[in-house]
């Protein structure tokens, strides 16, 4: 046990703190400020293809891909991905410049571990080379999609094409311009075992019957160019050959992507939350009342003390579920992935919560990232399934654990 | 003592509520989404026009100003009042249909209480009728203005004129294309005794020199078609008897129009939290997952049980601090004024997030007003003062009572 | 509505703070540090029985009972009775002087509603006039006894006799040598319906197969001189007419008691973290830390406030269920009385607890009152039914209004 | 990094698991009840020492002691230990049993660092061989101790002596009969910079002038047979030779010793409340209420996850600190020191509280160790300085780090 990066992370995050130095903070008032009335709110703007480019070339890119998938991506593990994308997730819409934004990383990652011959060259090529973007599919309006049996989303054989019919909506990615393609999770087979009913296909998006019909918001936030779409599917036909992996894999592929998911959401929040925290250190600083600086105060000590273990504790359970996931498994990460979704959320909506209280008014506006981290941190406590949902399995599983442990 | 509402408050909350089932509710969806992407956010929707005839012929009309001010306002006491207002907050936007909105309540106070007969012909008349709507200019950007020492804006007096420069923020009302008047919190004297130096003065929103900057986002929401101005002043001049109460009587003045402002936010907020609470109670009962209703879940009974105790208890303390407004004026209940502006939008902030938890995504969205109230209720924590200026004055003035009381 | 004390209430309550600063204060912490290694740990102090001559002289005597059992009792509604008993609470062994400490004050109530005239003059008269004390054997340590069909001791019938076998703990009051009688719960007829099944029955304390085993210890404190007992009743056999209002009336009973039960420990609660809380502002008046007293740190203000209004709001609640249940009975006020049950327990262990952080190592010792309150609150999350029974009950019944509102 | 013990700690840990479930819980409750009115409260029961042979045979000795000490001690590193130290804090009576007991390890640790030899020979070599034991008197009654600067205890060179005058309490350690000598903190020169005015001195237990004035309770324990002594120092004598390291190095004796005693409480704090979690998995699932086990329970669920990630979080957080000490020392580990001494015991007091409430009445009673251990988690908030200072130094160097980092 020892509690230091290697070598070659703290390369790539010097490397990469470096490149946010130069190149995302300086633009980042700018950039957010370009969406408020924008005419083109879905297309990505130039400055980010720009920097792609910057980044690809310093080998700032697809960092997020584990070593088992090389040559695709960098080659990192996830206990060296983790705090890569803690520093990325400093400026939530970083993660795009070096292609390891979600939901892309997910779906790359489903494509590279599931995808046939076929479904690689056609989709994951361009999205590795950041060239397209993708959509998940996942959740719908009419249910409690976090269980995943109750999915209402049809996938129909019908010789040899499916033919989908559904209503979804928090389609993340799917807003954006340059998004081509979807993975959608539907149910093939309805009468199957609880987990073998579900499927997922590729769907492209200008497969006729796909009609987005509005952005969602998320805590009064469109997050444009990305998005959540609302989808309906209506007789969408695709080739039988867009399946991934086969009919009745839908959940085990769910349940495959859900581990480097949950711990990217959970070190982006906590760069999130240590920014804030950060910001919050310096403002207390520079402002005064009542006849002193707010960092003279005890109680801003305290709550700034209050605020650094909180970040620090979710930092370290991140990362021993990212080195458990690399050692052992996800399967054998499971109740370490369940944990990290309960705490890292729910401890960057306190922390940001506090750190826009230090700032006054300025904290809720436009001004600084603050508010738009709230909105996201707050988000997470439900994508990927709510909070409840995970404490619930990992209740259960810490139960009969010690069941048999007598 | 005893906790039930009396006829006249019993009547009046029966008709109003009949009036937002008939009026009110069946448009907020429509209304709310009306301003996503709208060519004119700042124009008020002239469904609110109508409903303002509506409400006004039906004697739902400037519930908010005390007696003793008739015969303008309805003559209602703080305490009949506070349980309407509550009504109103279960949808943010209904109170401009009743005159009772924020900034003009607190305005049209101001005018009744300390303006001089000019004053009031000029601009009391019109706001009572619902004829403009107006600004109120306190914040700004560059220092804590909790602390009204430090508020830099000033205001000459030039001959006949007073000259004003400033910089300003969140000035609540401004961006609506019918606010016509500010008023406008500086200092006339920067040198004298510490509360002495501020004063308030009107300002017409077309005077040379007056440029709105842009609308400040709260958390998210812009809050059409009312709006958050950010403002400058470049030697606005107005005439001499713009001042209000004289020179010099500007804390005075803030401090008088706090008390009622300050309960009208928290009555709307335990509104917005008991909405949230109701549409908790419905949405647990409609939604299955995991085989039951979220309904029998111990968890949901547990925390709809936690959500009715906070608002039922920040409601008995907002009735109490009315109650103690009205028999001993605002200066003997200003502990009870800052408890609930401690109180009410700490527990608003809890109640509605727990409500959107239980909403799923759906809680995040623009199709019900959770997010929306969450960031109303969480703008609050830091408007009129934020939680930590008001926990500073009651603990102080708590541990001094102490020490008398020995 | 309003929010002030009758006359009534005022003059008692100035007569009882007065009994309190002559003759409670001044001996309290030698009463206390007198069980310390006692040999006589279960003898009530002599002084207590002066006190309580004096209190009866001064008509501050069995204040508890309401109007409705005159002659017997102080004739006070319980919206009176409420403010007595929290200053009462502020010395939590103070309420045995004026005759009003549980369970003496449930027992009393059940016979004087329930009993037969018989028991009336054998058990509650002794009661009334302070000459005997009682127990009250309700939990089991087997089963979780909040569920009252649960319960496992039985009462059979043999002619004209109840043969009680079974084991109890947490039998309050039953470590006292004065303590005469015990109402003991158990079921007369398990195979009856539900809520038919028990009843209650007057046990008294030398009856043979009674067996005190131990006194039960709360969270570190055995309670001396009343003590919670842990009891044994093996074929304890008693006369037929012991039997209170009938076989099978128990749980009718149980609920008969627990409305004011749980008001009056309510009461008791806010008396101990107001009391908690005046200690608090003193302390941090004295002490100094860091070169100023810690009344002028900004965390210590905040922390005073924030007691301040937990207390306030706890109060009010009480108070508005104490109010409804003299208006409208204890069956109309359940959810009242579930709501203070959950809130007050909870707010005193955090406001005594924030007391005795703010007191340092004093404020865990023996030489305040403070350690001792915080065990009694712990208690009381529990006794009566623990916090999430009473969420239990009272979510589903918000839940279950919301759709008949519907 | 990585996050897995090394082999050393894993064979420790299965002997010392081994010993545990053999030889301590089998007599963990006639062991704490034996003191219930035991005569003789002070003195170490037999059983323990024949446990201490045990232990001493099989290695499991001294192992606190960091291997710089060697051939004193285990030779183990800080993070070698934690999870040992972590062990022996599921049943806190046990570290006695293996010489590894506060505050003997403390005073060896200052002992073996800072002593003559003289003073090695005489009271390190006994203490190492567990034949006595030993007190540290720091807090005082009379000031905020917290703050050293407030020390009162004089310690007075008068030719070949100091002499002693002073009033302490909380001496831990000091009711114990082997406890034969103490280290006394007190001021040589109150004229002397801040922190060069405090010196350390031994003082035997049988010097003259030293008065056992009675045991202090910590929420509402004796702490037998350890205690916690309130003691006076009348005119105490010793020779000069007692002193340790020299006048005026007593502030840095206390930083010095301050580091690992923190680091172990932690991590007893950390074994008690893991302790509590299984006791709490264990009854949730025996225990039915209202027609199921509580293990079914969504909230029961619900606060086992949160349990165990609270626990886990601060076990991470402490190892680290634990590192971080080994690598680079104390002082550079001082924000981290100070960061679990802020999170352990509150995360053991929330924890362990939870546990209680899912025991109902038995978790509040003397037969299970819940309530005891709540005791100790609550008493360390304040012990070594409460919360409150800790969270002030790291607020404070945190903010400064931020300045220095722009």
């Amino acid at each position: 046990m020892h509690f230091e990066y290697n070598d070659k992370t703290t390369t790539l995050a010097k490397k990469l703190s470096a490149f946010m130095e130069k190149h995302v903070y300086p633009i980042e008032q700018s950039y957010t400020q370009s969406f408020l009335n924008s005419p083109t709110p879905w297309k990505t703007p130039a400055i980010i293809d720009e920097l792609k480019e910057e980044a690809r070339a310093q080998g700032l890119w697809n960092l997020f891909l584990p070593e088992e998938y090389l040559p695709y991506g960098a080659g990192l593990s996830n206990l060296e991905y983790a705090p890569l994308c803690e520093i990325m997730g400093r400026v939530p819409f970083s993660s795009e410049i070096f292609n390891c934004s979600a939901p892309d990383t997910g779906n790359m990652e489903v494509l590279a571990k599931y995808g046939s011959d076929t479904q690689k060259a056609t989709w994951l090529e361009p999205l590795l080379e950041g060239r397209i973007r993708s959509g998940f599919a996942m959740t719908e309006p009419d249910v409690a999609s976090s269980d995943a049996t109750n999915i209402e989303t049809s996938i129909e054989k019908k010789q040899d094409s499916y033919v989908i019919n559904g209503h979804k909506w928090y389609t993340s990615g799917a807003m954006n311009e340059d998004c081509k393609i979807m993975i959608v999770m539907g149910k093939t087979d309805p009468t199957a075992p609880r987990h073998k009913q579900q499927s997922q296909i590729l769907v492209p998006m200008d497969t006729p019957g796909v009609t987005v019909r509005r952005p969602m918001a998320a805590m009064g936030y469109l997050d444009e160019p990305v998005g959540h779409a609302e989808i309906l599917f209506d007789n969408v036909t695709v080739p039988a050959e867009n399946i991934i992996l086969g009919e009745g894999r839908g959940f085990e592929i769910a349940q495959g992507r859900l581990g480097p998911g949950r711990i990217h959401h959970c070190m982006r929040l906590i760069g999130c939350a240590q920014r804030a925290l950060d910001m919050a250190c310096q403002r207390v600083n520079q402002r005064e009342a009542f006849g002193k600086p707010l960092a003279k105060q005890q109680s801003v000590r305290e709550s700034v003390a209050q605020m650094h273990c909180d970040v620090e504790q979710a930092r370290l359970l991140t990362l021993k579920a990212a080195d458990q996931m690399d050692r052992h498994g996800n399967k054998v990460a499971k109740d370490l992935i369940a944990a990290i979704k309960i705490v890292a959320p729910a401890m960057a909506c306190k922390v940001i919560d506090e750190a826009i209280q230090m700032h006054g008014a300025l904290g809720t506006s436009q001004d600084t990232p603050l508010a738009g981290m709230y909105a996201y941190a707050r988000t997470i406590r439900l994508a990927d399934g709510p909070d409840q949902v995970h404490m619930m399995q990992l209740g259960k599983s810490l139960i009969e654990k010690q069941q048999e442990a007598k």
